[in-house]
């Protein structure tokens, strides 16, 4: 406690989590009771949690679980992830309570870009930042590689079904084995199973069997599984393969995400073990074939091979906060195109660890329109937990941009509004805070607002927003300053969450799984973005459609939106309401287990501008250390 | 010792990789004498040592450095791997010395194609094999992830340079700080050095020194780096990017190639120090100005970010056999587009810490004719490093090829040629092995025949390999049987390398640097390949005129040949002579430092087949172990 050497004005990210020894990571599992066989050390300071933890511990009480998401917010972001880490550092370094933080696992990529790591900030950081930041433990390369190998298998079975007959196909498919006897794959089993095919013995099928055996018969043109990097490169956005002599003519126009937003990236943040992994990974679904039913990895004879490369990257990563808590960083999940919450297993093993007297504290991404619905609707339903307290996290900044303040450019100097006070403004824009208020009560939780505030704010700005989230019906709300001082700044935020969590909840969905997929997307639309009614592109009536006759119809909805406004008009600020919310199209996340109506384009890959931060990242010849890293 | 249980016949590797426990990775290292400040453990059987562990060894005297090369191989392989890890079973757990294996990471491709993976086979393994083939402690991501990072950054780079004027340009390369005052980063210097300016403030440039700093000016003909995947991705070896409308019609046609084959992975194979590194990583030319210029890595400003994505990659991964004696895996550098060996940093610290009186086996990839002259002219080279004494690995199966026996093919049933004794087609192919020998002995080193046997060989077969071995100046030919028997089954061969290493050494290289590139080629094609002439394609000629003007003549040769053969046709077995050598392009690896004359195609991403090895690979539901990996 104290440890930290505070300076004013705070030092660039890097230099405070490199003035800060790390303890050793041995030293934090102990201090969480993780016994020697239940984690595996990478180097000093990380460590893979196994889910075996679990098996010892699975009939003790659980923890509080406290989720932390954000007002709508300015796209200089309001502090989620340093609220995340300070409120932690609080409860663990100055109110002596048991606690664990779980955080997603940065994407690379941009990390060269424009914005820099993801790893709070100031005096609230999980360190070490650079192992943060780069590789981790390589989970997202797993992805990466499980991601990218299925892309492959898709492009190079349409090719070798274009190139050979079908008993060719089956042949090389079901080849004899030493002695002589052919069999299937146990893999292949799954498939025979749909097909309705009951025959074991691959010499029994008939020809017919054979052939809807061998034939996936993909319809290229329905192929929603792109490849992944986790690399910023806008040139890989849209691409044609296949341009090889050696491909023979077989062009296709597809394209790289980044590889955060792949569905297996989903499916390790909402799994709960291995073979449930393994199920989710088979059954993600890669387009149709030309008869319309959906293809999936494991037709493809690939669900096993995806298991087995994300067999380590389902064990969350141990890390600590600059004052010693403990953090497990697991998942990164896009907030767009999947649910934007790090994993599942994390959070259990957290809960269990920290006993019944300790916080779990997690974090969803984007504003909580987006995350906490998320969170709430997707993720709690896959886990079976339910959180004690919401954090939300509000800035004066992003309160006067919603009271009607100018725009707030990433890159461009802040306008004078946003530097001297200006308490009527703040109070025309706490309408945003209180919708979000608002919605996370509906799901039977007590909401904490964390004002995190800048040194520009004054105590006149702070209390309008104090006021208004009261007001609005808030538990609590308190002014945190964990960037400046780290733990010691979020020590009230910190009490007020002990308190919150003492109050009962009476937690409830906001919708159910058995309605209608259009009747689930107009509940959200309606009851958490405020809007009159929902229409439907021609688009999106057809996979919805589609889906509904697939049998995805019971999925939960895992909306793309902007989280600049609660509309699908970023330029909305405040509490627009009244407004029509357009369905462009709908995808499904089938192994994940979601539905993604698309309201806005979604940006999938990033680009680097004309100097992206690379320039300054190097290693210093004299200490070996990185330097740059922002 | 004599821990293994055999069985016969030999079951799966995977199979005797599992039936063993691997010993704590802590006790392998202590073994060694390596500090616990000079590794970090990842997981129970894999550490990353440091080169820190150098520092206090500097002075030590080395040990005895063993390279295993192979005769021209059949395309199944004739043992290299599985020889080089059982000769240190031998050396280690029956003949009592110190030993460190030095062997390169497999690509993880290849392990779900058709190929399997690559830890050595039978009883003479890396364990274990999974981690071995699987992402291992993360080094082939990293050169993914750096690769790809200045792939995309050249792209961006020319897209910005083709949207913006050459003021815009600067004045977003050179922002002002804080302050108002701008600077250049510190990788700026060293272009400005190599465009001559010696003014250090951005604003005290000319208008024109401003243009020439500001505008790489890089022709998109020219570029030859390419994107990476570890991943057998056909469709991606040529592609055409840039085509979504963010792009604004700057489309490119480029491809992927697997990532072992980045420039990249031979810097890591080839460096010596973290400084070293970085300062590879920033020359490395990726393609040339249209003024005809090259332009480097560090041009782009990327030399810093390389270093940092590939610092942790830098430290060779410590593993075990199967008998408990330690081995380095470290960098896995195609043979062909590159030199094929493991990396420098592994085999110095395995030389330190083996002592005076131990030794350190490690592999070059490709037949001899490749990998052995690569090693020698390249690696050692590099290193400051010369053997004590070449290993060649012979088999019979392979000489009956080179005797003229039938075409020998993978995945097709072995003629009964190779299944039934015929010693004169033995005696026939041995030319081949003679020819190795030679070529060996030319370095100054004595060499030992290792006669890999199989079930099948009979004491006539084998007497006759041992004969023409002795006859063409090997200091001792040996019979083993490793991949069935381990340490026990390489005895022999372990003390004949044991007395070989007692010999005097004469180290020549073939070539000195400081000739033309045209001599260095012709040495290599006469005197190692038996070529009469070299034919050089207009494009090898034009190149060879470039890589001369731009002061690269003085590189190393890394030829990208066939292993197949001696000469560029695959089908020419034996040992062609009289032969003319076409070389129809070079290529540069300027960061790496080597020149790349290409004798034929070379295949540079590989495929999958109709029915690839990933649908046998899962995790078993019960034992949670992974099934199905070759």
């Amino acid at each position: 406690m104290g440890k930290l050497n505070f300076q004013d004005p705070v030092p660039a990210d890097i230099e405070i989590a490199q003035s800060v020894t790390p303890t050793p990571i041995t030293e934090i599992a102990k201090q969480l009771n993780i016994s020697p066989a239940d984690f595996e050390s990478h180097g000093t300071t990380k460590a893979k949690v196994k889910l075996s933890v679990l098996d010892s511990l699975k009939d003790d009480p659980n923890g509080n679980y406290v989720v932390v998401a954000g007002i709508t917010p300015t796209p200089l972001g309001e502090g989620k992830s340093t609220t995340t880490v300070g409120v932690c550092q609080a409860l663990g370094a100055y109110l002596d309570k048991k606690v664990v933080t779980c955080i997603r696992q940065p994407s690379q990529g941009p990390t060269f870009g424009i914005k820099g790591g993801a790893a709070g900030g100031g005096y609230s950081q999980v360190i070490p930042m650079e192992e943060m930041n780069l590789h981790l433990t390589g989970d997202i390369h797993a992805i990466t590689a499980a991601n990218n190998l299925l892309a492959a298998a898709i492009d190079a079975r349409m090719f070798h079904e274009n190139t050979q007959s079908d008993a060719a196909l089956f042949n090389r498919l079901c080849p004899a084995g030493k002695g002589g006897a052919r069999s299937f794959a146990p893999v292949m089993h799954k498939r025979l199973k749909k097909l309705g095919i009951t025959e074991t013995d691959p010499d029994k099928l008939s020809t017919e069997e054979r052939s809807k055996f061998a034939r996936l018969d993909i319809d290229p043109e329905t192929i929603t599984w792109r490849r992944v990097l986790d690399t910023n490169d806008r040139f890989l956005r849209t691409i044609t393969v296949g341009q090889a002599a050696t491909e023979k003519g077989m062009t296709r126009t597809t394209g790289f995400d980044i590889t955060v937003s792949s569905e297996i990236m989903a499916v390790l943040a909402l799994t709960t073990s291995l073979p449930d992994m393994r199920e989710r990974l088979g059954n993600m679904v890669i387009g149709n074939s030309k008869a319309g039913e959906p293809v999936t990895a494991d037709d493809l004879g690939m669900g096993g091979a995806l298991v087995v490369l994300m067999r380590d990257a389902l064990n969350p990563t141990l890390m600590q906060t600059l004052e010693e808590t403990p953090v497990l960083v697991h998942a990164g999940p896009f907030a767009n195109i999947a649910h934007g919450n790090s994993s599942i297993v994390a959070d259990q093993i957290g809960l269990k660890l920290v006993g019944p007297d300790g916080f779990v504290v997690t974090e969803a991404g984007f504003g909580a329109d987006i995350g906490m619905e998320k969170f709430m609707n997707i993720k709690c339903r896959y886990s079976g937990l339910t959180p004690n307290c919401a954090v939300i996290v509000a800035t004066v900044r992003a309160l006067k941009m919603h009271g009607g303040g100018p725009p707030v450019t990433a890159g461009k100097p802040l306008d004078q509004t946003y530097r001297s006070e200006n308490a009527e403004l703040v109070k025309a824009g706490c309408c945003n805070l209180a919708r979000h208020i608002a919605n996370a009560r509906a799901y039977g939780v007590p909401v904490v607002v964390a004002i995190n505030k800048f040194a520009t704010d004054t105590p006149a700005e702070l209390d309008a927003v104090r006021t208004a989230a009261l007001d609005a019906g808030a538990f609590d709300a308190v002014v945190c300053w964990h960037h400046a001082r780290g733990g010691e700044g979020a020590k009230d935020l910190g009490e007020a969450v002990i308190k919150a969590c003492q109050q009962p909840t009476q937690f409830e969905f906001l919708y159910p799984l058995d309605i209608s997929i259009k009747e689930k997307i107009e509940t959200i639309a309606k009851e958490t973005y405020g809007a009159a009614s929902v229409e439907y592109l021609p688009q999106a009536e057809k996979q919805i459609e589609l889906y509904t006759r697939m049998g995805f119809a019971g999925l939960p909805i895992c909306m793309a939106k902007t989280q600049y406004s609660f509309s699908a008009d970023a330029s909305a600020k405040g509490a627009p309401s009244g407004f029509v919310l357009p369905i462009r199209d709908v995808r499904a996340s089938v192994g994940a287990g979601f539905l993604i109506p698309l309201v806005g384009d979604m940006m999938m890959m990033p680009g680097l501008p004309t100097r992206p931060c690379f320039y300054d990242i190097d290693i210093d010849p004299v200490s070996g250390r990185i330097v740059g890293l922002s």
